[in-house]
Formats: C-alpha cells, sequence, structure tokens
C-alpha cells in the first residue's frame, strides 16, 4: 500500500518521468540528451528513473509509440466508417490534426526520430506502415473519381501529411486558435486548395 | 602558393569541412555532435577544422546563413516580377521547391534548428522573416481576389511552408524524381487542392 503510494508520488511514476523525459527529447534532441540531463532536468536521481524503465531507450520507445498507436487508432476508426473514400481520407486529416494538437509534444518527438537506434528505426518503420496506409485510402478515392488523377497517390498522402505535421512547428496550446476550428481549415485548404474559386 | 594549395586540398578546405559538418549535424543531430565527432567523421584533425572556424556554432552559422541567403534571394527575385501577387506566391513556392530540392541538406539542417544557441536563434529570426514576408504576399493575394479570404494569410503561409518543407523528410536525390515536375506538382496541390474538381 505505501509502496504502491511512492511509486505514484508526482514526479516519481511512470507517466511523469515519460512526459518530462519527452520534453526534454524535444528541448534537447534526442541524441544530445544523457541520463544525466534527464535526471538534472527532471528533478530526480537516475536511480528513480531506472525504477521504471532501462534507460533512455525505452523512454523514446514508450513514447513514440504510444504516439503511433494512437494515430493507428484513428485510421482503424476511420477505416470502418460507411463512406466513400474521399469522405473518409478527410476524417483521417481531421482526426490526425485533432490528435497532434491533443497530444503535441508525443508526436512532435515522433516526427523529429531520424533512425540512429533500433527504437528510432523501428518507429520509422510503423510510420512508413501508417503513410502506405494513407496512400491506399487515396487510391481508393481517386478510383473512386474523387481525387485528383495526376499525382501518384502516395506523394498526396506525403504532401497532406507534411501540411498536418508542419503543426507541429508552430502551434501553441495557449492562444493556438480552437483545435476543431484548425482541422477544419486544414482539411479545407488541403482538398480545395488556396486559391479562391471562381 | 603552397600554402593555398593546401588550404585546398580536398577535405581540407572550409566547403568541404561545411559540407561534411552539415551531413553529420543532419545525422546525429547538431545538439549530439560534439568536435571530436566531427572529427572523426570527416577523418581530419580537430585542429584543422579550427584552421577555419571557432567551433561548430560558427559551422552552423554559415550552413544555416547560405540556406536562408538563398530563399531571401528567390523572395527578392519573385518581388520585382511584374505579376499579380497570387502569381508571385505560386512562384516563390515553386522555387523554394526547387531551391529545398538542390540544397537538401542545408535546408534541412535549417528546419531541424530548434533555438538552444544563439546561431539557431539567429536562424529561427530569419526563418520568423521570411515567413512574415510570405504571409505580407498571401495578403496581398487575398486583397487582389485571388486567394480565399476566410483564412488568416499568416496560418496560409505556414500551411503553403509546412507542406514544400516535408519534402526534407522524404525527397531523395536519386530516384526521387525530376525536381521541375515535383515542384509543378507541389504549387498545383496547394494552390488547387486534392480534390478533383467536377
Amino acid at each position: 500500500m505505501q509502496g504502491g503510494a511512492r511509486r505514484g508520488r508526482p514526479g516519481h511514476d511512470l507517466e511523469s518521468v515519460l512526459r518530462g523525459a519527452v520534453k526534454v527529447f524535444n528541448e534537447r534532441g534526442y541524441d544530445g540528451t544523457s541520463m544525466e540531463d534527464l535526471s538534472g532536468e527532471l528533478g530526480i536521481t537516475k536511480s528513480a528513473i531506472y525504477h521504471h524503465v532501462t534507460g533512455k531507450e525505452e523512454l523514446l520507445r514508450l513514447a513514440v509509440n504510444r504516439a503511433l498507436d494512437s494515430l493507428f487508432a484513428v485510421l482503424d476508426d476511420v477505416s470502418v466508417l460507411d463512406a466513400p473514400a474521399i469522405m473518409r481520407l478527410e476524417e483521417l486529416a481531421r482526426r490526425s490534426v485533432l490528435l497532434l494538437v491533443a497530444e503535441l509534444p508525443l508526436v512532435t518527438l515522433l516526427l523529429r526520430v531520424r533512425g540512429n537506434t533500433p527504437a528510432e528505426r523501428a518507429a520509422l518503420a510503423r510510420r512508413r506502415e501508417f503513410d502506405t496506409a494513407v496512400a491506399s485510402l487515396a487510391t481508393q478515392a481517386r478510383d473512386e473519381g474523387d481525387l485528383r488523377p495526376d499525382v501518384d497517390p502516395a506523394l498526396i498522402a506525403r504532401l497532406l501529411y507534411g501540411m498536418i505535421n508542419s503543426v507541429t512547428e508552430w502551434y501553441r496550446p495557449r492562444g493556438g486558435g480552437r483545435p476543431a476550428e484548425l482541422a477544419e481549415v486544414i482539411v479545407s485548404v488541403a482538398f480545395d486548395g488556396l486559391r479562391l474559386k471562381p
């Protein structure tokens, strides 16, 4: 009972350590962060961190897998919708923006992963799997006559998510506007373009 | 004469050191790269590097300023075109893609700068200045009735460059397609959208 309470103390439970580590990784870069840095920034001993994880690699793995699990959950939710592929692609884009804003630090970390370690390479492999699923949905939308046929669906997937993911570069939770409105604007800009239609 | 020849030897002149350093920064992250790492990866002594620069911070400054100078040169070229603002904005986007592809390692490094050091903060300040100029051009295009009026021009600038900059994440010089075609596709997708017009 007492042991459980101690493990759950704010700043020392796995959740707090993970959130804190993600913040430090995003600020200093994962490669540039040592366990000493984490210990100093989180204000807890290294042994308190090792109580939960084997090292910074496991913290990265837990963090990026959480972001990836959420992205794949959105993909699953959208895939069962009874709607044309273009509507499902739009809904996927919309929910991706909302997820990104809700889990900004986790997704930011995921998008900065470069592939220097096994955990990073595993994350990149899952990202590619996600991109392939988006490209497949874009192919369906094109085959149904709703998406422009002159651009490779894989390139469409990349450009769409390039726009969506750029939100991590500038969105600030305070003063960043309502997430639902932002999601609508991004979907509208991506699917209808910037030009005013005559 | 001999001294000049020695300084110009491949791998030891400033240009080679700079290009090599950019590659290492992009692979390991700037924060995670020490002068020892640079020396090891470039296969030259630290004193050979210090012959040209005061340290890794100066290498970063030189590299990102080169990318920024090129971006501002494109902006200047486009600003004097005798054409509606929307055409100038399109041309800016097109030439930005071409620049990005031509100077992929330099622009990749610029886009990963986070602001932990004076050189990084100076680069972020110049990036913001560039974004402001794009937003101003978007405002003109909106006022001329060519760009959708329902989205804040600053957000338009961010989303447009989000799409353009994402090219650094996946473009590979070999097998990445012809740069001019890629630029046309990106301009067309950004301005006209993904949806097939009826």
